[in-house]
């Protein structure tokens, strides 16, 4: 009796070879619809699986393979003698190899003009159900989700006539793999409660990365299907190593910032924390800034540029020891200075595409902590002048740019800005007039006129007279402290403007 | 004719009540195996799914219901003409509410003893292709997979005669939850890659939170199953309001650093770094010192203890702002001193579990880095004195003690201690000096004899400098730099001891 095969495939992928190689090595081959019909049109021998089941396909191809005589065939263990009377008894054969791919449901929901009736309609039942059959009698099924196998698969089978127990068992693992992330994909599209009961979330892997955040840390880079383009994950890398895991998290921080900005500018960052933030009318002159804003903690730091990057900013850049740069394009005039240097990384990024509202997600021990982005801006906050003095136009602007950068920095934060410019960030501080002094300390004789801003309220009214000491001319910060009065009181006192933006900004 | 509903569940909670107001209702009840049985022998009155199948259970229960009269009965488009004639041609009746959970396959691989084969035979194929069947034709039928949801479909029942669309489109999303979850249960188990091309992750819900990291972002603590006990997703609140998003971040990072620790130790945290860590003879000892590291940041802050809270330790806790008191356990005493303060939250943990490994994640935008956890620690590393001079006992307590630490602390870290507590933390900044500044200035005379330990190798000699500046006279750091040498230099000709782990700490 002739081993079976049963192919039924959505993504028809080197099946035509695949089937032919196994009518060499004398299977069977099961089939249905677009699938048998592809395999007879080239001459391969196939039995309808409705020969099989002695059942029709009925209610247009909603019920194909959901019987006994097909399950018996992949869910009957092959040696068991109890099993194989039964299997005799109603006419059940074993089915030794399925290979079947899904109908494509990730890829119906993504078009833009999807309708409910389609999406429903590319909910395989059939398929999943074959492969989990399948795969839960791994021990005497062969089963095949991804084309990519179909090779080891024929060549065990020419050498040793079977495949091994291991192989059949690492089949049946990405089998599970594969429904999981399909009904991940299908719950997600039904799913309408923001947090519901049971969240399962699914990624493909875009690198394993050679280590985490230190060398003894193994590690990986996932992407997200059904994502904005303005990420990492579908950025293209136009020269240099492989990113690092820490590449990333310092590419994605300067990515998240620089997006802040639709005037040309250029963001530095190091341990996820900008340490370098410049705008100008020109990339150059942005670049110019974000560099003049910290020469010494820009060495070995990651450059995002929100323009295209021309040979002179190219120049300059080359000029400094960077890991990254992340632009929009480079002139290639840019990419042959930049591309002289063997050990930084070039990478282009569509910056014309917006950041899609996504839920983040964090481990913690023995859980997840699940929350929107913070995708708040200046332009949403109700802005109030709390100070008896107004901004002036330019530390209006200058207000602007801080309060655009402190949300991007870790909390504690307290950034202190020019116009252009950051001239002094303090980050994660485990108290706030903490670091303000570390802001106002880099800032020195430039944070005279300057603007502070602050990402969460001010508990007590010192940061206030630190600021003044120090030359602040002008405050943006969250406010709703029950001393908000005390802070006030000591801005007027120094004439300095401050505003409030309801809103608070803490970042981790 | 009746309206036909599918029973069988593995999880019989609620199920015969469920059925019998279902028959009071006139349903034909389909049922199979043990809740078949259950039923009966509660006088219910059940058809048997193979009088409807015509074909009888097969393969020690493996195929029951994979069957096109059951499924073409879930399937069908009731008010579709063809599709109607086709069910009364293949003598199909449409099953209107499908009744299905799962065997207990996480249950199974929980238990301490559970063989391949157990796990393998509670993979369930029948009931997730009934659950998905049924969903996928939620315009026409109703699918529970959640005795909860038992009530409310008995009541549009009652009342309407028949379940609304939003309430089976909300019942479908939530069967595709499950089977998401389900199946990637089975293929963790089964998957030995650590990264492998599809990663789908499932966690459940345990609470809602009332915000994320600021007010205008949503968010929500979720748990994993089959994680050790050691986390927040387990503990036991005894007193004091909800957790918050930035509670857990706290107190989870708070439970990172405390675990370090086998003698009595207090840890308190603000914005996820260690303000003071302290050790001693006793718990109350061990408080003494995590609150003297430093006595301002403490303020509005998150505390874990890995020993039972005495009333001594309580009175003086009660005596500061905490935000949240973590503990393995309080005693009666300690617990009604403390819960006099309304405003505090105590939880309890289980310490005596260990941790275990395991991948932790965090979004970027478009994608997700995955990564081992750092469980990296000094007996593990490969310890070097590389000065002149071997630290002394002392010095050595003091580097084991800032080691510990510091690993905990934001890149760029660097910590300052003595034999039993922090007296310095330089967290998160863009340069190495710089955090070496912060936490040489927090110690400030008592810099004098204390050890420092950095996360990572120093670029350049500087930070020795400015240690040996402040009067420290131990060093631990991973080596590692081309420069190394030159802080080796600068090392003994301060009469530092210096030592390397060989080991890096970065943590963002």
């Amino acid at each position: 009796m002739a081993k079976r095969a049963l192919i039924s495939v959505s993504d028809k992928e080197g099946i035509l070879e695949f089937a032919k190689e196994l009518v060499a090595l004398d299977y069977e081959i099961l089939s249905t619809g677009g699938t048998k019909k592809m395999l007879q049109e080239n001459n391969v021998p196939v039995t309808a699986v409705d020969e099989v089941t002695k059942f029709p396909e009925i209610l247009d191809g909603r019920v194909k393979t959901l019987n006994p005589l097909i399950h018996g065939g992949l869910l009957g263990k092959f040696d068991d003698p109890s099993h194989q009377a039964q299997m005799t008894e109603h006419g059940i054969e074993p089915i030794e190899i399925v290979c079947v791919n899904l109908y494509p449901f990730v890829e119906t929901i993504s078009k833009p003009d999807v309708t409910w009736d389609d999406a429903i309609e590319n909910i395989d039942i059939g398929g999943p159900t074959m492969l989990r059959s399948a795969a839960k009698n791994h021990q005497y099924v062969t089963v095949i989700v991804d084309a990519k196998d179909y090779a080891h698969v024929l060549e065990e089978l020419k050498v040793q006539g079977a495949t091994t127990l291991e192989t059949r068992k690492r089949l049946a693992a990405k089998v599970f793999r594969h429904t999981a992330a399909y009904d991940s994909y299908i719950s997600n599209y039904l799913t309408e409660e923001e947090f519901p009961e049971n969240l399962t979330m699914t990624y493909e892997l875009k690198q394993t990365l050679r280590y985490g955040e230190n060398p003894h840390q193994k590690a990986a880079f996932y992407q997200k299907r059904l994502s904005s383009d303005f990420s990492l994950a579908y950025a293209t890398q136009l020269h240099g190593k492989e990113l690092s895991y820490n590449n990333i998290q310092d590419g994605n921080a300067a990515l998240q910032i620089v997006k802040e900005f639709s005037m040309p500018a250029a963001v530095a960052v190091k341990h996820m924390n900008p340490c370098g933030v410049g705008t100008g009318a020109t990339i150059e002159e942005a670049f110019d800034k974000a560099y003049e804003a910290d020469p010494t903690s820009i060495f070995g730091g990651i450059i995002a540029l929100n323009r295209e990057v021309d040979a002179a900013t190219a120049e300059k850049l080359s000029g400094i020891f960077l890991e990254i740069i992340i632009a929009p394009s480079f002139t290639e005039e840019a990419l042959s200075i930049l591309t002289k240097k063997k050990n930084i990384r070039l990478l282009t990024i569509n910056f014309a595409q917006e950041k899609q509202d996504q839920l983040k997600v964090v481990s913690v021990e023995g859980g997840l902590l699940v929350q929107e982005e913070d995708t708040f801006g200046f332009a949403d906050s109700d802005i109030k002048v709390v100070t008896n003095r107004e901004p002036s136009e330019e530390e209006w602007a200058a207000l602007k740019l801080g309060w655009a950068v402190v949300k991007h920095v870790k909390s504690n934060a307290i950034v202190v800005t020019d116009t252009q410019m950051t001239l002094g960030v303090g980050a994660g501080q485990m108290n706030r007039v903490g670091s303000a002094k570390i802001a106002l300390e880099q800032a020195g004789e430039k944070a005279k006129g300057a603007a502070l801003a602050s990402d969460a309220f001010f508990p007590m009214n010192d940061t206030v007279e630190t600021a003044a000491a120090a030359g602040i001319t002008a405050i943006i910060q969250p406010g709703g402290s029950i001393k908000d009065q005390d802070s006030i009181d000591k801005a007027n006192e120094f004439g300095i403007a401050m505003v409030f933006t309801g809103v608070r900004h803490f970042k981790h």
